[in-house]
């Protein structure tokens, strides 16, 4: 969906590079599977990682930058998001994803396993390629590793009655934010920026990361099914308690508990009801105002970031993606 | 298993601290899955790969080499190892490895995904720390390419009545065979030997692995269930034709025909048929000349290294390995 960028030529020519090798990479043998991760890495993606590091990357100096350094990294950082996107989907048995079916709803778990492991190599080969001797390189190891450790969190945190802002804190760091993290700070050392810029770069990047999740998480209990192409409420029957019903659980314990115990074999009608719930007693509320002071963070560092068409679309992209209603 | 070792007191030495260094990896905020990986890295794996890659080191300079980096590098290879090891027991939905009961068996396929992630993270990250900047990182991700690619192949050509000698080996060479190569390829690099040691190691290698990998299936044939301590006859249920079938049915297609149409329908009192038929057409006897021919062709090429303890324990380890009964 890189039709999302059409106000942004820029970016747009240079994600549409990154697209083109992105499906360079995905040549197997085994062509369901070759059309299959390549319609799904067109099938939606808003290609938002290799944005933030190519953004970030426009802000150094043109003129020490390796353009295809560049583009190797944008892409790898949209690899890792759908190998991980793909294990996901197997996890939570995910029909949908961006509006069209999820591998493992379409050639089962078995096949999913593997290409999702497939892309975990075309990750690791780019990185390699891009910046073999780099000390980024153990920086993206370390990030690929925290990502998997922040699935594993939400994993052992299921069902888990007693889940606190604190414990959700830190699964959306490794999972969501860690990546946003990766991209805007190796987006500022692979672009030769300004030492201030590789200073706030990866802070600027986690904020929105957190910022981000916490409004994915809203969604869930604001959109309708139509308008967000996935199964609404899907986290909540399987265990997932995100921001707002941890918020709203936190100022009326005894109202959620009943539902929560139920586990697994909680209704859709019942999760409806918590839903309700949740919005009745301000969860969704006070998770916006979380998301918004986050969002405000990452605007700060922003606005200290040296002037130009890269920093306006660092500001406009923050405020506009974080109040998005799909 | 490095009781396998006891013999060999100097490998073993080595082989503990790649045991101690494995398991200091596997450190997770989960207990349940830290444990079950500790036990899988213990729990009957001979450490093959890392003893191949260390006995090729050893055949070089001890003067050029960093210890330490070597452990390292043996060690990424087990883990790379196990984590396919973890993927392919999803695929098949195996019970048990190693006499254990497998990760997917004991915590859930979702669990198996991650921790397999986990450890090709863990992979990724030991080699960089062992090699950064090495050309060899890029052959080590490349090998992880071609694992995978073997594994997608050996799914993609499931229930194939018309498969090939030469489909076969391409798998094999892919799962199997690649890891033995790179153990021995890259032993050979780091432990910085002759040139000529260099250019038959990896050839040694794959030699080793292809005809370790047909003796592994004919075991399929041969072993009862207790011994082998694995469910036998399961990849003929699964549609996975392997090398003695292969090669019964190309003398005797019409027989074997009508078994395999009847693919994921197939009895288990058929499947004992069919290896009963595998037997009297002489399927595993020639599956055993090939492996004999692939043995031959490794033990020529390791006379021609340079005469020490290693060179006979390379001698001795091919000759025991592709002749075990277990």
């Amino acid at each position: 969906m890189l039709s999302y960028w059409n106000d942004y030529p820029t970016i747009q020519n240079k994600l549409q590079i990154v697209c083109s090798l992105i499906e360079k990479q995905m040549r197997v043998r085994n062509k369901d599977i070759q059309e299959t991760l390549i319609d799904f890495s067109q099938a939606g993606g808003k290609f938002l990682r290799p944005a933030f590091f190519l953004l970030f990357a426009s802000l150094g100096d043109p003129e020490k930058q390796d353009e295809e350094q560049l583009i190797k990294i944008a892409a790898s950082l949209e690899i890792l998001h759908m190998a991980t996107l793909i294990h996901d989907d197997i996890i939570d048995d995910s029909p949908l994803r961006r509006g069209t079916q999820t591998v493992q709803s379409r050639y089962g778990k078995d096949i999913a396993v593997y290409t999702g492991d497939l892309l975990f190599t075309e990750f690791f080969k780019l990185t390699i390629e891009a910046m073999n001797g780099s000390k980024f390189l153990a920086i993206n190891a370390r990030s690929m590793h925290r990502l998997l450790l922040g699935e594993l969190d939400q994993m052992h945190t299921r069902y888990n009655k007693n889940e606190t802002f604190r414990d959700y804190l830190r699964s959306v760091n490794g999972k969501t934010a860690e990546l946003f993290w990766l991209a805007c700070a190796q987006g500022a050392h692979f672009g030769h920026t300004a030492p201030h810029v590789q200073r706030v770069a990866g802070r600027i990047g986690r904020n929105i990361g957190i910022a981000f999740q916490v409004y994915d998480d809203i969604l869930d209990y604001t959109a309708d099914e139509e308008t967000l192409k996935k199964p609404i409420l899907e986290d909540l029957a399987q265990g997932v308690y995100t921001l707002p019903l941890l918020l709203a659980k936190a100022e009326q314990p005894d109202i959620f508990f009943p539902y929560l115990e139920k586990e697994d074999k909680i209704t859709p009608q019942e999760s409806q009801e918590v839903a309700d719930l949740v919005v009745k007693y301000n969860g969704v509320e006070m998770a916006k105002d979380i998301a918004r002071r986050y969002t405000q963070k990452a605007l700060a560092d922003i606005a200290t970031l040296p002037e130009g068409e890269a920093k306006e679309m660092l500001q406009l992209l923050t405020t506009q993606l974080l109040l998005r209603s799909y």
